[in-house]
């Protein structure tokens, strides 16, 4: 049975990347909530602060009681009291007086302002001067000035940030719905690849890749989970691959390039009920053997062999049916996932694919230098002295040296 | 006892900072090793491959066999065997003849080039044809080629990331060395601070810093304690810092704003013997009554209670200490932590401190402009709605709309 595979487009396979849905809901206690995805819209049920409270220490006034003040000629107030922290003020405040408070103090009633200590003397008789004219609101955080109630500030589908956890810890959340953290299993298979920790016979290989791998899974966000290696044998690698599927959201076969492993890859996914293969092949270099399907709702990757090859479709395609499995929505821009430089030597490149050309940034002569890393794609060396990489579009035969290139970095 | 310190610059308290020595060494194994800092420089012990290896599916050949061979004239090989995946093959090459070998496969001796399998056909008496001239290396890794023995591709101080995982797996390290992760315990203290999980009553605030703390310190590769809260009490303030001193490496005080805060915490850093307060007010806007000292040799940070000042120094100053805590050396630029955009407004500023403005990213027009996020250092929101901030140098007045200005990224 000979079956035909299209090489799919990038384009074409982030689509398909999109129509896998976001994982399930949980509840979390707000401390564990930084860098997870928020799976609900969050609205602050009250004003915050509640009251007007100082922003510096000093005495709350009303404003025109020190209208026209200075140290020649200062204003004179009655000190009435003292407002204790986190305590409510016991009286207002009236006509010409004064009461003495400390930055974070709640402000009493009608009083609109707060001079700073500074500018004030107290004397012996509870009489204050004050050496300079404030105007209403002068060092004061208004009820409602850093968030109205009613307001909604944080959306469904963002990825939290620590001002963001702030936010919701002022807004008394204590518990928030996240979507669950993508758990993705990596198996490493093929017969010459051994495992770290044993002597490496000649002619067999480490599994360096399932480490690389599982840093890139951790750096997007994922549960890494590493399933070790997997000879290649066809019910051996649908055991492993059933355990991957029972216990995790994403299974990544990290593979031999060769055709016998690809075909084994696929033998194993077509032996699951409501296996269906959706990519086999991708215009991409490096990475063109890739595999994408999907089994029921759950999707597999089968990765490249060569190291350089697999992170860039990790970079390339894993990470946005990552980022979909998340829940994460686009409204923020990933801002300083690039860098504008300038290409140190020509290129070449082939019709008909996307290429990714790993390069080192150098600052040199004002200018900041993509300078290429050449080597094959079989060498993680290459990606170890690269900053990031440049990406040569579909339908371009190169870059020349001194065009201005984006890289995407590391 | 009256004091005088004079406010210190942000240079000067670099400077202090980097007089606090990296944390203990530990070993790790290389599977908890994302995104650790080496505390030792890693040395290939020996090539990486150590053997030639193909790097396609075909046939291992001496290269000359194939010179001028074409489809219509194609070379004519005798294959004597196939070389079996992750095994040394059996027997050297002798002229004239073909290996079969899979990508990843170990080249026999005497071979040096492999022929695509798309370039051959394989008659039944095992004869191959080959349709075209291969160059000697041609689809092969070399031994060595890689990383050859003796090499040292990363170094003390290095921040791990996924690639050099892969690398230290090819190069068969099972443990690294790291620093220990910084623990840094944060300390809420204020009267009028309430813990986000008891109701709200007039007058009190929510912790919302100790929060956002937290969330910036695991964005540093630290690992936050939340402490809980302390009130305005000396020998409280001083039981819970003991205990923050006792337990991790660095303690931040999340203090109120107020002078009574200011100088209980002083207070409370004197009681400990082998006390020093190094900085006690910074010539920075936000975040100007901050505290840094040392008890030992441990560092304790006194922070500015407006969140957006705490933001401000954690970043500025906590940063650079926690980098140092972490042994992580500077080799490896920041890329992408900032990125050029053009200002929307004028900026006023004040000679004698550097102020930072908190600003949103707008791409508009073939620009991407900073649109500062004005509202006062008390609001967190501001911090929600910003995309990362400029900083306005010691000694300029201001800047105008229009201008270049670096962003600085959240």
């Amino acid at each position: 049975m000979i079956e035909f595979f299209r090489l799919k487009t990038i384009p074409e396979v982030l689509e398909i990347t999109r129509r896998f849905m976001p994982l399930k809901v949980e509840l979390i206690p707000l401390a564990k909530a930084y860098n997870r995805v928020l799976a609900e819209s969050i609205t602050a049920l009250e004003d915050v602060p509640e009251f007007s409270r100082s922003t510096m220490d000093g005495y709350a006034v009303r404003a025109q009681d020190t209208f026209g003040a200075s140290p020649g000629s200062p204003a004179l107030l009655e000190v009435v009291g003292e407002v204790g922290m986190g305590e409510e003020p016991r009286v207002p405040l009236g006509p010409g007086q004064a009461q003495r408070l400390a930055t974070g103090g709640m402000l009493p009633m009608d009083a609109d302002a707060v001079v700073m200590l500074e500018y004030t003397q107290e004397l012996a008789d509870r009489t204050l001067e004050v050496y300079r004219t404030v105007a209403p609101l002068e060092n004061v955080v208004q009820r409602g000035e850093d968030v109205p109630a009613g307001t909604t500030l944080l959306h469904t589908g963002v990825r939290l940030r620590p001002q963001d956890i702030g936010l919701l810890a002022a807004l008394g959340v204590i518990e928030v719905k996240v979507y669950q953290k993508p758990r993705v299993a990596i198996i490493a298979s093929g017969d010459e690849i051994t495992s770290i920790d044993v002597p490496l016979q000649m002619g067999q290989m480490r599994d360096a890749n399932s480490y690389a791998l599982a840093g890139q899974v951790a750096a997007m966000g994922g549960e890494p989970q590493l399933l070790g290696i997997v000879p290649d044998r066809l019910e051996l690698l649908i055991e492993k691959m059933a355990v991957g599927l029972a216990e995790t959201d994403l299974v990544l076969l990290s593979g031999g390039s060769s055709v016998g492993t690809r075909d084994l890859a696929i033998a194993a996914i077509r032996s699951f009920p409501q296996a269906e293969v959706l990519v086999h092949g991708v215009a991409i270099s490096p990475g063109k053997p890739t595999i994408l399907a999907r089994i029921g709702s759950q999707p597999i990757f089968g990765l490249p062999g060569h190291p350089v090859s697999a992170m860039v479709i990790m970079e390339v395609m894993v990470r946005p049916l990552l980022t979909c499995l998340a829940g994460e929505s686009q409204v923020r821009k990933d801002w300083g996932r690039t860098i504008k430089a300038v290409l140190s030597r020509n290129l070449a490149s082939t019709i008909g694919r996307e290429d990714f050309i790993r390069v080192r940034l150098c600052p040199a002569g004002g200018n900041m230098w993509a300078e290429p890393v050449l080597g094959k794609s079989g060498l993680i060396s290459t990606m170890v002295k690269a900053d990031g990489w440049i990406r040569i579009p579909l339908n371009t035969e190169g870059l020349e040296k001194g065009e201005e290139v984006e890289v995407i970095l590391f």
